[in-house]
């Protein structure tokens, strides 16, 4: 029912690209001038789409079908890592756009209709999935503007920096929605290690962050004997050990743990270290085993700091993630649509990254597909997805969400 | 038979305090320009000595007394740690000063003098000990100035920059000289917990410095599995963890090993390291248990490398300390004196720190002697010695010197 132009998909993602290409790669974190530039592109390319478009007081950009009582909300993100990749994001969004345009032209359903949106900072430059939490009502406009930013200051400075502090913001209307459809990039090496074309998603893990603070003393590297030591460093490379052994221990078939930070102070070759830090995080499909594996990290750093004459301090990062699982109709549609054009090729598979789609799962029926990533590499400027895959994958999801559409006439 | 001024001592310390002061600390760097204005000062003091005294073409300060054809040597270096302590160096160079004057109050013998050092980077700001190596002769003219600076660019334009391009360099007059002495705080905490007040120093250690490098792969610390992933921060932990053990199990009773730096790219929690740097540090009195303990390292690290999926680099730095002996007759001297001074609360000890008489050794019998350090603290603004422990050093040392001179007269 609603037929995509490929040629136009892949000109739009180009265009998009080039706000902030950087060889292979793009450069466009949340609210950089770059940013606020592709966004006012996009609203205009939305409105040419015949919706009604505009930034909003976070900086999403918001289309909606005019005259419809009730709509799918389609799109992703359009800000990157600090150095990126050209379709982590961008790739929903210019689906979004290509599918709610060719909706248009084939003439829509009376009274039912696609809305489309860029979320801000699901990167979290300043505040992680800022503009989905915000559309989902996770704060009122005073408690936005007193949010910290991983910057420094506040959010409310931020947008007042950005002309965005008097900008009303877009929240949901429960009534309009029929759900949440959000493309991606897999970024992950499943689909292309299985030969599937098309990911459908079943739930999203949720992650625990942890950070370990190690106080130990710091002192000269030639003139402290070993039994003096009260070594901030090799206390964390020590805890690292036993927490990775305990992990690997209980760990579920799909968990995953990284150590991705470790600083220790000064960090001179001849000075043992008198402090240290380290970020453990934790994914996994189920709360319950997160919750246990929290109680698991608590225990052995405590115990680890009983018998250390280093003090060890674990601070469970407030801004945890929790799993969801995708809703079933969602599911559904989307295995349909997948099997209808490349049958036997798709998969159904969890998504190990974090995406907007988690936020919007609190509030509506949500759903997602990927397509594959070359070589499972993402948050790099190597990143890339074959052109066949990126029409195929517009494709799955413009069946699915004609379908939605019309089961929703009826 | 020389009577050093204890008032005066503590004064003159205190005023080359005063160069670079930040509350108890100074910062002195090598060649900065408060380290040259200190130096000026430093030669005017040795001057008015009755010494012949000027800064040289690499900026040691070099005083010698004039009409006499052999001398004892005797001094340390005044350049700071970048957030460095007050005594560090200054303590052996104001020694050298006050016994020279002293000395010189006292009626010198005939035909023997005292001359009086302070070394230039002792603390490697640019080139470790670059004055007491440009004094022993390591480098022509040429060789000095294309040496590599650790901050980049050559020695020989850092010489230009602070004026000391067209200055002539000493180098030393084997003939000349009876041999070296330097006093220095001990920098760790043997004297203070023993409860002396001398340490008469037996060896200093040598260093051996090792970079291990780990090649991985960065991935999306979410979509990639663990068994996927090559982890360039795990592979570093558990190397650091298997050296540990291994130097734990080979160690001497005073061997010390550090690791320092640890480092991993790019060191963000929601990415698995693709890189990661280990600098080890080992110390020992004996070059054969160093080399043997190179050679396990070696070992270790190619066993674990094959082991691995993650490529490891071993890079044995090429500026490595060679463990050094003080002569036998120096240490007698001390030794006889300190007995004298405070029988029984003096010991032998080696010295796990680096020193310029560690470069002299291999020219000339060469001696030092500590006083404690409070706390064991220094390369730190809290470094301190009681003003007790600053005069009964000065009076060890100017003893020394005393027997050395008279028995050199005989």
């Amino acid at each position: 029912m609603i037929e995509i132009d490929p040629e136009r998909l892949l000109k739009d993602l180009s265009t998009l690209r080039s706000f902030g290409a950087v060889g292979n790669g793009v450069v466009r974190t949340a609210f950089s001038d770059i940013d606020m530039a592709s966004r006012r592109w996009l609203a205009e390319q939305l409105a040419n789409a015949d919706l009604k478009a505009s930034v909003d007081g976070v900086g999403n950009v918001i289309a909606t079908t005019e005259e419809c009582s009730r709509s799918l909300l389609i799109g992703s993100h359009s800000d990157t890592q600090p150095t990126g990749g050209w379709l982590d994001g961008a790739l929903g969004v210019i689906y979004g756009l290509e599918i709610a345009r060719s909706y248009t032209e084939a003439g829509r359903l009376p009274g039912i209709g696609i809305d489309v949106v860029s979320w801000m900072d699901e990167e979290g430059t300043y505040f992680s999935s800022l503009g989905s939490r915000s559309f989902c009502g996770e704060f009122t406009d005073a408690e936005l503007f007193e949010l910290p930013s991983v910057q420094g200051g506040s959010i409310g400075d931020l947008l007042q920096r950005v002309g965005l502090g008097e900008t009303s913001r877009s929240i949901l209307d429960h009534d309009r929605y029929l759900g949440y459809l959000e493309a991606h990039i897999e970024q992950g090496p499943f689909l292309e290690k299985t030969g599937h074309r098309i990911g459908v998603v079943t739930s999203i893990v949720g992650v625990r962050d942890f950070v370990i603070r190690f106080h130990g003393s710091q002192n000269h590297a030639g003139t402290t004997p070993m039994n003096l030591r009260r070594d901030a460093g090799m206390a964390a490379v020590r805890t690292i050990h036993g927490l990775d052994r305990m992990l690997a221990a209980t760990a579920r078939d799909k968990t995953v743990w990284t150590f991705g930070e470790i600083r220790l102070h000064p960090g001179a070759a001849s000075i043992v270290p008198g402090e240290a830090q380290v970020h453990l995080q934790v994914r996994d499909s189920d709360e319950g085993f997160l919750d246990l594996v929290t109680r698991q990290v608590e225990a052995h750093v405590e115990d680890f700091g009983r018998s250390s004459e280093v003090g060890l301090e674990l601070e469970s990062l407030q801004d945890a993630v929790r799993a969801v699982e995708m809703d079933d109709r969602m599911q559904g549609y989307c295995a349909h649509a997948a099997e209808v054009l490349v049958p036997g090729e798709w998969m159904r598979m969890q998504s190990g990254a974090a995406h907007d789609a988690q936020i919007l799962a609190s509030k509506m029926a949500s759903g997602m597909i990927f397509v594959p990533s070359i070589g499972g590499v993402s948050h790099d400027f190597n990143e890339d997805t074959g052109a066949d895959d990126i029409v195929l994958g517009c494709q799955v999801m413009a069946a699915a969400v004609g379908a939605i559409l019309q089961d929703a006439a009826k």
